[in-house]
């Protein structure tokens, strides 16, 4: 164990496992990854984000949002429609967790693939 | 906002979020990222888990791990030592989780710069 001990207090992985809790600190909470995969394919008015992200209630979505802005990773638009929309989308800076997004779409179409073949392995 | 209700709406996008979705089911909550992480870098200990992952609680590490295992993505082996001593380690499955999480490092760590350089600035 002393080689594993070493390899993971020195300050690469340290460096690492602080990393990952920064950007955790910043997406945490169950909603906040997928309302920016939503925003991912355009802006959405608030009602719309609230029917992609399914689940979530009005007062967390705002919540949520409110957060996101705080971190620049949203911008909110008040448009002069009547009645007036409020419209979000994905900051420039919110753009960059893209590859994060992209990874997890990826991860997760696996996945359901591989349940998919063992459901279909026990069912034999 | 036609075109993007469209865009969203459509299967690509909806079978997307499902995938981020899918994703967040399996490594929801806050601390299984980060023992993903920790155990990215070899395997340790149940003690030496509960070290690099700050903040976590006995109870909830034993709890999160066996979530992880019941996915097949942490494997967990009890070793014949006196007294007996119980490994952690990501088996081949979680280890595919890896592209996710070097996206979080390197998220997190230009997220740090960013807000270093915001603080330089506010202080000039």
């Amino acid at each position: 164990m002393e080689t594993i001990k070493k390899s993971i207090t020195s300050d690469g992985c340290r460096e690492k496992l602080r990393a990952v809790h920064d950007t955790l600190d910043v997406l945490g909470g169950k909603w906040k990854i997928e309302i920016i995969s939503a925003l991912s394919f355009g802006k959405l008015r608030f009602m719309e984000l609230q029917r992609e992200v399914q689940g979530i209630g009005a007062k967390m979505l705002s919540k949520e949002l409110r957060e996101l802005e705080l971190n620049e990773l949203v911008s909110r638009q008040v448009c002069n429609t009547k009645p007036i929309t409020v419209e979000y989308e994905l900051s420039e800076y919110g753009k960059t967790l893209g590859n994060i997004i992209d990874e997890m779409i990826d991860w997760g179409m696996k996945h359901r693939e591989r349940i998919k073949e063992q459901c279909a392995e026990s069912a034999k």
